[in-house]
C-alpha cells in the first residue's frame, strides 16, 4: 500500500531483536529506499543451514517502488544478503569505495557482477530520490569507509547512524564528522535510528590506539615468529600490525583467502599503507629466520577451516607454528565462539607457543568497533532527535538503549522498540507505530534459498535419536504385504535392537492388517498409522523418539 | 599389572585436558583407590548424547584390586559417573555428609542405593587402605562440605586438593583448614595434584561475602517480587539470599525440582539455616503481595526446561514474572551457556522485569568457587611439593598452572602435564611418567551406555545435509532388480529434486548392472559402490553430502 504523500514510514526487515541480517527501509510517497542488506549466521540448532537472510516478500510485491540500496559499510551483517536481494529486486547500490570493493567480491562469487549497478559515494555525496534528499557523514567503526545517512524528507529529517563508535585517536587519522553531526542535530532531527550492540557496556569504547601500543610492546619482546590473527576487514587493526612489524624490521606474510583478498582491496584503494618490500609470499615464509617474520592470518574466531585453526593442528602447507613462536588473537571472541577459540589456544600451547588471547579488556589486543554507553549517549546528544528507534541489537540491547536515550532527554514514549516488520509512520511531526508488514527469515542452504522449516525439523529429530526406516514390499493389485518388512536404522542405538526389530515387524504387519480389515487401503493412512504405532512402541520400550519412515514399496 | 611394592602410581581417567568427568587414582601394591567419579555434558556436536563418563576398562580388568572410591565433593563433574561405576565396580564410597546426600539422590534415581556401601567421613577422619594412610582437610568451594585428601604411602605423601578457593570470609563461617594444610606441607609432600580451573585469572578469587552485600543492596531497592536464580548446590549463595530476604521480611518459595531436593538435604543436615516460617509452598506464591516475596529457582544457565526459562516464557504453573519484578542471575554463565542465558534475559526484559545478569565481575552477584592465580600459588606454597600434577582443567589451564608452580619454586621439570591414562610412578623419591593405561570416553544415551562413535557420526552427517534412502527390490535367486528403485529423502532439500531423483535411479541401475557384468554379486559390495556413485553425483550436481543409504530388499 503506497504511503500517502505526507507520511514517511520507517521499518526494518532484519536487525531488530537480533544481531545480523540488517535491512532497514525509509518509504515516502512512491519511493522506498533500503539501507543495508546483511546476512546472519545460524547457530547450531539450524542444522546444515549456511546463512539466514531477510524475507523480502514486501519489497518484491512493491518492486516498482524500490529505488535504491544504500550500504553503510562492508561487514557481512550489512552486505551478506546483497546478491540474493539484487537477484530479485535489482536496484542501484550506493556505497563507499572500500565497501564497494567487498560488495564486488561477493557479486563476483554469485556471478551477478555484470548485472548490478554500483555507484560510488563518499561523505560529501548528496542526491535525491523522489522527494528525499540524501546526504552522509563519516563514522568510526572496525572497518574503513563507514557512513551514517541523513534523509531530508518533507516530513522531517531521519538519520541512520550505521555502525559506529567515537574514536578520537583513530588509526590512519580517519576522524569522524563530529562537527557535521552537530550541525545535523542543530537543524533538527525528527527521528534517529542508532545501533545498540554495546548498549549494555558502561563507559566509552577504548580507542584503536591502545591496541597499537600493546602490539608494539609484544612485538619488541617476541623472540621468534609472530602470528597475528584478526578479521580481514579490520583494516585499522591490520595497519597497526604493519606499523609494529615495521618498527621491528619484520617482514609480513598473509595467510587465508579473505585476508589476501581484503588486504589487496584495501591497499589498492588507499586504505592500508604497507611499506614497499614488507609483504612476502606465503611460500617464502620458510626462507626467513623466525625473528624477521610476522604472519597475519584469518581464524581469530576459531573457525575450523580458517588459517589459524589449521596452523594449530599442523595442517597448513606453507607454514607451521613452533615452540617459542608468539600467537596473538587481535580480535575478541564474538559471543558463541569462545569454545572454538579456546580449542585452538589449547593446541597452540601444546605446540609450545606463547599465546595472547581473551576479550579485549584482558588481552589488550582488541577494542570493539561498537560504541559503549557513553558513545551512544554522545550520538543521541549530538542528534537530539524527537523520536528514537534503537536498532542493530538483541532485545535487551534495544531496551538498554532506550534507557540511555531517556537519560539524555528523549522521552520513553518517543522511543520505539520494534520488531522486524513493525512500521513507524511519521505524519505532521507525530510518529506512531500502528501496523506491520510481512517479515521473517529466509534460509540459504548451498544453492537453495527458501523456507526450510520442515527440513530443519526433520534434521533435528534425526540428530537427536536417529531414524528408523521400515520398508514394506506391497503387491500393487492385491494390496498385500508380500515379504517380511525390512527395518534399517541410522543414528539409532539400543542394546536390545534385535528384540525391538522383531516386535516392530510384528506391529507393522498387525497395523496394516487392522487397517485392511476396516477397509482402509489408502497408503497415506497406512503410513500415518504405522508412524504412530511404531513411535509409541519405541517410546515405551526404548524410551527414545527416532524419526520413523514407513516406506510402502510397490512391487 | 600390579605395581611393585615400592612404587606408588598416580593417574587420571578423566579431568585432564577437559573440564568434567573427573576421576583420579592412586595405586600402591595391591590396592587402587579412586578419587571422584564425575560426568561431563556433551557439547552440541555430540548429537542426542546425554552424558559422557570415563572409560573404566582398566579398573574393570583389575577389579579385585580396586578398594574404595573417595569423593571430594558433590558437584556433577565429581559424582555424576558414580552409579555407572558402581554397577561395574562396586566398592565402598567415602564422602562427607552433604556429599552423601547428593550421591544417595543419584543412586536412588538409578535404583542402586541398596546395593551400595556408603561411608560418611569428615575432615577428622583417617583410615588405612592397604599400606596407605588416608586423612583429610577442609577446603572452601561453591558447595558445602568439601575435602582435600592426604595419602601417606611408604613412598611419600601425595595430596589431592579437591576443588578449592581460599575464602577468608566464607558464608556460614565454614573456614578451611589452613593450619592443617601448612602442617601437611611442613611434614613433606612428595606429589601434589591441584585443580586448575581458574589458572588463567590473575589475583585472588573474591569472597562470597561480596555477593551477600550486593544482594542486600538490591533487595532493599526492589519494589515487587524478587526472583533469584542460582545453582541448587551453591548452599552458601542460597544462605545469602535467605539472609537478604530475612532483612527485608520477605518469604521464600523454591521452584525447580533440584532446588527443592538440595535445599531439603542442606537443611536436614544442618548446612542451611532458614528461619522458621520463612519457607512457603510454590502454590501459595500468589497469596502474598509481591513485595513480601522472594523466589529461589533453578535455571541460571538458561537451561530450557528449568524453572527460570519457563517463567520467562510464562510457562510455569504456580508463578509468573510481571512488570517491575526483579530477576537476579546469582551465578555467572559457564562458558558455552552465554547464548542460552541472554535468550532468557531478552524474554525477561520483554516482560518488563528489572534484570541483573552477566559475569560475576559485572553483576556483582556471583563469585567463582575455583581459586584464581594467587589462591593456586598459596596452595602450592603451603604444600611445597617436590612434584606437581596440575589437574581439572583444559590444556591451557594446566599450562598456566605449571607456570604458577614454577613461580613459587616447583621446577618445571618436576611438573607433569599429563593426558588421561598417563601414569606417574614414584619410586625411591623419583617420579617419572613412562607409561599409560587405556582411557577414553563412554557415552550415555538414555539407558544405553557404550561406545557410540558410529552412531554420532551418522547423526552428524544426517544433521548437516539429510539422508537419501535408495530402496532396490531384488529377486533373491536371479539377483535381478525387479522394480524401479524407490528414493526417499529426509532432511534433504534441493530445488531440482525430481531431476536428481531420475538421475539417481539411472545411476543405481547402471551401477548394479556394471557390477553384475563383472560377476560381482555380493550385496555388501553393491551397497558400497552405490554409496560411492550416488554420493559423487549428489556432490557434483547439488553440492551437498547427505547420508546415502542403499537398501537392497529381498523379495
Amino acid at each position: 500500500m503506497p504511503t500517502k504523500d505526507n507520511i514517511v514510514s520507517i521499518f526494518a526487515l532484519g536487525g531488530l531483536s537480533e544481531i545480523g541480517k540488517n535491512m532497514y527501509a525509509i518509504e515516502y510517497g512512491n519511493d522506498i529506499v533500503i539501507i543495508d542488506c546483511g546476512n546472519k549466521f545460524p547457530d547450531e540448532s539450524l542444522l546444515g543451514i549456511d546463512l539466514i537472510i531477510p524475507d523480502i516478500s514486501y519489497l518484491v510485491e512493491n518492486i516498482e517502488r524500490v529505488r535504491a540500496l544504500i550500504v553503510t559499510h562492508g561487514h557481512e551483517d550489512h552486505i551478506g544478503g546483497i546478491p540474493f536481494f539484487l537477484k530479485k529486486v535489482n536496484v542501484p547500490v550506493y556505497a563507499t569505495r572500500f565497501t564497494l570493493g567487498l560488495i564486488e567480491l561477493k557479486l563476483k562469487e554469485h556471478r551477478f557482477l555484470r548485472e548490478s549497478e554500483l555507484i560510488e559515494i563518499n561523505s560529501e555525496s548528496n542526491f535525491e530520490i523522489g522527494e528525499m534528499c540524501i546526504s552522509f557523514f563519516k563514522v568510526n567503526h572496525s572497518i574503513p569507509d563507514c557512513l551514517g545517512i541523513v534523509f531530508n524528507t518533507p516530513e522531517g529529517t531521519i538519520v541512520h547512524t550505521g555502525d559506529f563508535k567515537f574514536d578520537l585517536t583513530p588509526a590512519n587519522n580517519e576522524q569522524s564528522d563530529i562537527h557535521k553531526m552537530a550541525a545535523i542535530g542543530n537543524k533538527g532531527v525528527m527521528l534517529l535510528l542508532s545501533e545498540s550492540t554495546n548498549a549494555e557496556r558502561p563507559g566509552f569504547t577504548p580507542s584503536e590506539q591502545m591496541v597499537g601500543k600493546n602490539l608494539e610492546a609484544i612485538f619488541k619482546k617476541a623472540e621468534r615468529k609472530i602470528i597475528v590473527s584478526t578479521f580481514a576487514s579490520n583494516v585499522s587493526r591490520i595497519q597497526q600490525v604493519v606499523n609494529a612489524a615495521e618498527k621491528c624490521e619484520r617482514k609480513l606474510a598473509l595467510l587465508g583467502r579473505s585476508m589476501v583478498n581484503v588486504v589487496k582491496i584495501a591497499m589498492e584503494r588507499g586504505y592500508l599503507l604497507i611499506p614497499k618490500g614488507m609483504l612476502i609470499e606465503a611460500r617464502d615464509i620458510n626462507e626467513l629466520p623466525p625473528e624477521r617474520l610476522t604472519i597475519l592470518c584469518t581464524g581469530s574466531q576459531g573457525e575450523p577451516m580458517a588459517a589459524l585453526s589449521r596452523l594449530s593442528t599442523g595442517n597448513f602447507r606453507d607454514a607451521e607454528i613452533l615452540s617459542e613462536d608468539t600467537v596473538i588473537f587481535a580480535a575478541g571472541p564474538i559471543p558463541g565462539n569462545e569454545k572454538n577459540v579456546t580449542r585452538i589456544v589449547d593446541n597452540l600451547y601444546k605446540l609450545g607457543a606463547h599465546v595472547i588471547y581473551g576479550s579485549g579488556s584482558s588481552s589488550g589486543m582488541h577494542v570493539s568497533g561498537h560504541g559503549y554507553q557513553e558513545d551512544l549517549r554522545l550520538m543521541l546528544t549530538l542528534m537530539k532527535p524527537k523520536y528514537f528507534i534503537p536498532i542493530h541489537g538483541e532485545y535487551r540491547m534495544l531496551h538498554h538503549h532506550r534507557m540511555l536515550a531517556e537519560s539524555v532527554g528523549v522521552k520513553q514514549e518517543n522511543t520505539f522498540i520494534l520488531k522486524n516488520g513493525d512500521v513507524v509512520d511519521v505524519e505532521n511531526t507525530i510518529a506512531r507505530c500502528t501496523r506491520s508488514l510481512p517479515s521473517g527469515n529466509t534460509y540459504v542452504d548451498g544453492v537453495d534459498v527458501g523456507d526450510m522449516e520442515f527440513v530443519l525439523r526433520d534434521r533435528k529429530k534425526i540428530s537427536e535419536d536417529g531414524v528408523l526406516m521400515i520398508i514394506i514390499p506391497m503387491n500393487k493389485q492385491e494390496e498385500k504385504v508380500i515379504a517380511e518388512p525390512e527395518i534399517i536404522s541410522r543414528g539409532f542405538v539400543d542394546h536390545n535392537f534385535s528384540e525391538l526389530r522383531k516386535n516392530m515387524n510384528q506391529i507393522t504387519l498387525e497395523t496394516i492388517h487392522e487397517l485392511h480389515e476396516a477397509n482402509r487401503y489408502s497408503w497415506n493412512v497406512m503410513k500415518k498409522q504405522l508412524k504412530r504405532t511404531i513411535a509409541k512402541y519405541i517410546k515405551e520400550h526404548a524410551r527414545k523418539e527416532p524419526m520413523i519412515v514407513p516406506i510402502l514399496l510397490e512391487i
